[in-house]
């Protein structure tokens, strides 16, 4: 059945023929294999033109920034995952790539959509203004105000203050990290929090001053955090964990509800 | 529960104070981001050192050659799963990764166990001995020779050829890329069918020659499609195909089972 | 590294000895198993009590009403991931779980929502004031009135009626089914379209009128859709159609993007 | 592109008008939805035909016995990532699902597979010879015999003492049942353990014995988990432990990797 408008009948990103692959109107094996490295091409594939070196080397900070962080949610379930199902390494992937959500590790597409709408409104307001009306509305709203505060980095984030400091050197303009410290500035003011910029903030910021498409900043934890499931499930193949952690997590949580008649539990 | 063994209770990938994040021993943001590209932190995450240039560049090559090659069935149910939940474009990406399977996508890995075993046992024989015994075993369980033949491209897959000219121009010794040469002159008289060696052969072949391990093979092609996944999700924001996609497969399909008496189809 | 509050840390649903598994306070093995219906099953998880007869009946139709619709994206995403890789079938129902998202398939939570919330407000108004002010806010925010229109069923969704008919054989109060119904006699002059009420609102009127929770209406199409997919993966096996999907779709799309110079397209 | 051989266009599950939906033959609205369970219809739905009395009751029975056993790692999986993305209640789901591996809760079928070997070879032979040969296979092969042993449930599995039970009430032939303990008693003099039937064997020994399809086994402990996902995602909304669970788990693995000069751990 037809779903929707159904408006669109192309695609702009490949076609081949039996001897050529074509990506984005370049030739794949003779124009890319061995000549981009997969950053440069992650770039190619969204935008159609190869990053400037500037542009690169923030795409490249950002993906490094984001891709490890210890056993996270999102490991301990593809861990997990692996150790019950090892015949699927690309489900156990597909399980810690789900937990890319809003409120964790997902959080870069919301923050980069904030920060892009504080830069706009700054252009009939001043920025401090801009960001404030933006902070007051998402609180009006009951959202959270997205890529600030972290559990552990609490005085500061240092992969934000690095990606930030990478952005410098690499010459890129400033608008939109403007309006990331800009919010960080306000929000313990209008929070009564002294909520840090964090990494999820700091990837949009850096990357949309260097022209990055907002609709593909959640593409960026995604992908990072690819990488290093991969890297855990190759060390889950040697030294199993999976079954270790969910046997500690259980036995972190109590047992609540009611008790059929005689029931004993076991001694540990 | 206790589940298996859980002999090891430690992982060696990261760990982190308030201020510093340490990633493989080394300190993420003093040493890594801004400093190191995305697939040198890749090879860095999964080998605990950084590539040397040879390595870098045939991993790169690789990540490049598999991402993307048009509407195949993973980037539908990506782009399909889009169109069905756009609140959730994790959930889209996870879809398209769980297609990186042992028939499509995902053969780099079952490839790379049949060459790194035709390699250690052409040492007491040789090389051609030990492929056709490989090829043989293989046959004789029933199990189809992974990574040779391909829908399109039957002459030749023009990414094998080019990854193994990267690999050469590398300067990486052969070993494998020799085995997997190999396999492809031995399938004519074996099978009676001329299956050419396909990428997802030479990605192994070119990176076990590289020191890559085995055991993240299948990690290539998973993280590969995934960037072109997210380029896949972000032409769908703008050019959203999902439901056309889905509505001209259903066509293609015809309904053969019974039919309630005095059922009417539609007329199109 | 603690995320959140981290206020609870116990569980209701479930504890265990070596002899006896208990399942929300009942003995699984000696109350359950074989003295309930997988449906009355999930009723208890969900509520703690077994359904009596009309909320039973009334989940069983919403079960069986949404499962099974042919060739839908959720299924063709499965379809052709598990084409790709059967070695997994949880991978391949997965993908297809993934799309049951707001556009498609899971809106019964959000449609529930909206049902909940005009009830709720109707006893301070009367139910077509409150009716109208929840669809002026949902079109204020630019957002969709869920459940109602369907691609196909353009003058009813069969389903929706028949939904309706079970329930009220079942005797069960009818305040979110009037709901329902309140706002398919406003849309056409809220919107200037004649949107029918679809299976997706239908689920949720019939299923909180018999007091299900709504937190778990999205659930119902998931749970539903999980069995439909087990038959389509059954089918798949012997009468594969997965490539054929996918082959159908591809074509049914043009490539607009440049070409490098010389490229010549294969004559189909 | 054309992939494998494209042999089959056809389905037999479902086809629709705007008026009807047709499900394997039958008219969805006037003669299934209301007049039969969830589970009646799962085994309409692969099979073609309603199942009789003995068959429904099995069917329940097995669904009921794997659906729910606490926080085990795929219910950790799912509710990790709901409290990581809320937004997409169907990717916490499918992270789950993605857990019924081979390992653990996905055995079913592929226990299902050897007592239906079993059964079949018995025919020429004793069942304790064919159950022994069928072993000997197993272990000469370096696999485990799928569905014995349980980490918990070390005497017995109640769930499969209640499902053997159930099916001799409901007066089902019992030759998949005889094959399950025949591998029973083998397993100690054959293996030096004494690994009692689990659940993942009484599974399809019961169901085999009942007609069902051995393709559609291991839909039957994904569909039921599926079920006990939802209920402890509905109990994750109002008492979230999904962070408790992972910051638990995180705290019982040790870093073993390196640490870069000065590092000092946090205090606790």
């Amino acid at each position: 059945m037809k779903i929707g408008r159904q408006e669109y009948k192309s695609s702009a990103l490949s076609t081949s023929s039996a001897d050529t692959i074509v990506v984005r109107g370049k030739d794949l094996c003779r124009e890319l294999i061995g000549k981009v490295s997969f950053s440069e091409y992650l770039w190619f594939l969204l935008c159609g033109t190869l990053p400037q070196a500037a542009q690169r080397r923030v795409l490249d900070a950002t993906l490094v920034a984001i891709a490890e962080h210890g056993l996270v949610p999102s490991v301990q379930a593809a861990r997990m995952t692996y150790a019950a199902a090892p015949e699927a390494l690309q489900g156990a992937v597909a399980a810690g790539v789900l937990g890319c959500g809003s409120v964790i590790l997902g959080a870069a597409e919301s923050a980069g959509r904030m920060l892009a709408d504080i830069v706009v409104r700054s252009r009939e307001a001043d920025l401090k203004a801009a960001a404030s009306t933006v902070i007051s509305e998402l609180r009006a709203a009951r959202k959270a105000v997205p890529g600030y505060g972290h559990p552990l980095h609490k005085g500061e984030d240092p992969r934000a203050t690095r990606l930030f400091e990478v952005a410098e050197e690499a010459g890129l303009p400033d608008l939109h990290r403007r309006a990331a410290r800009q919010v960080e500035e306000l929000l313990p003011a209008l929070t009564g929090k002294n909520l840090v910029m964090n990494v999820s903030a700091a990837i949009p910021a850096v990357l949309l001053d260097a022209g990055f498409p907002v609709g593909a900043l959640k593409g960026v934890p995604i992908l990072a955090r690819t990488a290093s499931l991969v890297a855990h499930l190759l060390e889950e193949q040697t030294k199993p964990i999976g079954f270790v952690l969910s046997h500690a997590a259980a036995q972190a949580i109590d047992y609540d509800g009611d008790l059929p008649q005689g029931f004993m539990a076991d001694k540990e």
